[in-house]
């Protein structure tokens, strides 16, 4: 008889566990057979003794087959899936979803709300009036097939060992283990059910992965993954150590995903679009990447992908009128400036702390209970690498309520560095797994 | 303000614990405000990455912080205590509390019973009818103060977090660990009140150090830990691939004690019990080690140290008549031979093999809740080195129930090898430590 505490030892001793003990595991931890205490002590093992890819794949596997899993079988043609692993005014679903679906590829994405200091793409996508995120499966499927593409929250019962080791691993120090964070994202993805996934995974200080090394190793364990459990599976390593576009806030990047499907917008969040919707459409067997990337640019500017959007937010019950006219977005009552408090050069905006700020602001949520306002937020008027004058305005901070200007201006002064000298620009795309 | 994930996270990652860390882990842990699962995860970091003797000193102080301390100031001059790591057939407590106690020194001697296969010091004293192990506080300081030695079972709430880490430790595979083995060890020494504290760390087979390098670490460990924390502490490291002696079970083990204080009995018993002893004496102040040896062996050969024996059974209420008449304790109804199964030489017996059989015929609790039978056990005829005829006796087994022999003998099967060659006997006293 399999017992939890001979696995724990194994791990603890460096040995590999077989598939037949991961499933033990997540299923009896899943049931409620196995107590936290245990599950606490095997995930420390993990943590320090690692797991290799075989091992990976199967407690994803694992984690795949403790809920429901999602049958898009009924949308004909390849379905494309996106990740990424989080970042501070990251709103490239809502222009790349657009792009591959004007493409002829279809996009069936499941989204979560934020977790972080910044709303999720759902609340993003829920700042447009009368925009719909909760579709039931049928409603879900038929929003694809009719219109190539739609963007829901999750519905059913997906990957429930996922939700309860999270929370546990959140209070016991195990979040950091490339095999349960990689073991965790790619769970989620499968259960999804699409056939091409494509991660986009941030680095710099406004990530999780703070070095490019590390960026990479999650990379090549997620696609690794992925792959071993047959799908079409490659991850972008993208900069974040400046915050992608201007806006922070839900109606505000919606405003600027809106602007760049227009052909303005800023370069940065085109160029990160550009790259990530053409390597979906590549494993989508669009042809070759470069190829790819010009039919994403032309999607851009034969305005089918802004179409495209209007179409996804009609279908969901949105109000697509703000496509041609953004200004029938949410406004924040009150807009304040943030000045420079010295002349110079911009050399950094720690994008951890602009997402704090925006927070603070209301757009996002300080616990699981806070409701978002989708209103708020900041909007960049400078970026690192920009010379200003002492009381430049440096960003417009929007908000209803007047009194969070406070907090948020005392963050952003910790956020902001200005200096001398011109900083030397990073990398936007840093590199493709495989 | 502390919190326990943080802690969790330091270990992980190979940090060091502060004073006040471990305190709030382990003040929190036995007051519940700190989850199982929050410590099962600290402590397999602790298992991975190790704690240095300043954090194990500290964890033990903290653990002996969370019950009550044994106050021995009462009763004047130095006394000693002394811990086995534990070992089949080991009656040295009983010889060597007596020694020590006969030549001037006082032993406080708390003790718990049988947890492995075979009975603890408390379960063999209790098979001499009549005695007395349950005493109070202040029965138990003035047995010592009248003779010189008390051996009792713990009372009062001696080291909670210890029970309550031993559980937990047991079920999550975190076990091993040379600080937590070390800090659950000494923390319980400690609380005990005594000046002085000789550690028997056995090793080899039977023992739960399998290696003389193993039960080295752990030896300096506790030692370490000891004197950090005041005590005058030292280790011997003695031999358990062979049992101790010849009898293994309660009144069996009285009997061989009792003999050995006569001057005859197993010389093996006789030289642990006199080194242990000798050091001991040493630490107390009674001289180098060679005298102390040689006021041991007097006290034996006097006729003082059996006396002594003597009056500790009589103030407890045993029957001290037994140690003039060990036909006075409990005997069993039935007696079977064990036979050798071939000729040659007996090249091992393996003694945790030894310990079971001895358990199935009744001498230990095979759960928490068993009896013990005071009567049951195994008397070794031959011992690893003896040459050995086909169907000569090797063994005496005794018990209460008949039907008991079989699987006990099937048992022994398994303990005992016999070979063509005499094997290289091994030294008994292999180290001290310092």
């Amino acid at each position: 008889m399999m017992r939890m505490v001979d696995i724990i030892a194994k791990k603890r001793d460096g040995g590999k566990l077989s598939r037949e003990e991961i499933e033990f595991f997540i299923k009896g931890y899943t049931e409620g057979s196995i107590p936290d205490y245990q599950a606490s002590a095997l995930l420390m093992a993990i943590c320090l003794k690692g797991m290799d890819m075989e091992e990976a794949t199967h407690l994803t596997m694992a984690m795949v087959a403790s809920g429901d899993q999602i049958d898009l079988s009924a949308i004909e043609g390849i379905k494309v899936d996106k990740h990424s692993t989080g970042g501070v005014g990251d709103k490239t679903t809502l222009v790349l979803g657009p792009i591959v679906a004007a493409c002829g590829v279809k996009v069936a994405k499941m989204s979560g709300r934020g977790l972080g200091h910044t709303g999720g793409t759902i609340d993003k996508l829920e700042s447009i009036p009368g925009f719909n995120t909760q579709l039931t499966r049928e409603e879900f499927i038929r929003a694809v097939k009719e219109t190539g593409i739609a963007v829901a929250g999750q519905t059913g019962n997906l990957v429930p060992a996922d939700k309860k080791l999270y929370a546990l691993r959140d209070v016991t120090g195990t979040v950091r283990s490339l095999a349960l964070i990689s073991s965790s994202i790619m769970s989620k993805k499968l259960a999804a059910g699409s056939d091409v996934i494509v991660l986009d995974v941030k680095t710099g200080s406004g990530a999780f992965m703070k070095t490019v090394e590390e960026a990479r190793e999650l990379a090549e364990a997620m696609v690794s993954i992925g792959t071993r459990a047959g799908k079409k599976v490659a991850a972008v390593i993208t900069d974040m150590d400046r915050p992608l576009g201007y806006a922070v806030g839900n109606a505000l990047e919606v405003r600027e995903a809106i602007d760049v499907l227009k052909g303005k917008g800023p370069e940065d969040v085109r160029e990160v679009c550009l790259t990530l919707a053409a390597k979906m459409l590549e494993l989508a067997g669009k042809g070759s990447f470069g190829h790819c990337r010009e039919l994403a640019a032309q999607a851009i500017a034969s305005g089918a992908a802004l179409r495209k959007l209007e179409q996804m937010i009609r279908a969901q019950g949105g109000l697509a009128d703000v496509v041609r006219d953004p200004a029938l977005l949410p406004k924040a009552a009150h807009v304040k400036a943030y000045r420079a408090k010295r002349g110079g050069y911009i050399t950094g905006i720690q994008s951890e702390r602009l997402g704090i700020a925006a927070m603070m602001l209301g757009a996002g949520r300080a616990t699981k209970e806070s409701t978002i306002d989708p209103a708020a937020g900041i909007v960049l008027l400078k970026k690192p690498g920009d010379s200003v004058k002492e009381g430049d305005a440096l960003m417009e901070l929007h908000a209803n309520d007047e009194t969070l200007f406070e907090s948020a201006l005392a963050e952003l002064d910790i956020a902001v560095a200005i200096g001398d000298n011109v900083p030397e620009p990073a990398p936007l795309v840093i590199d493709f797994v495989p």
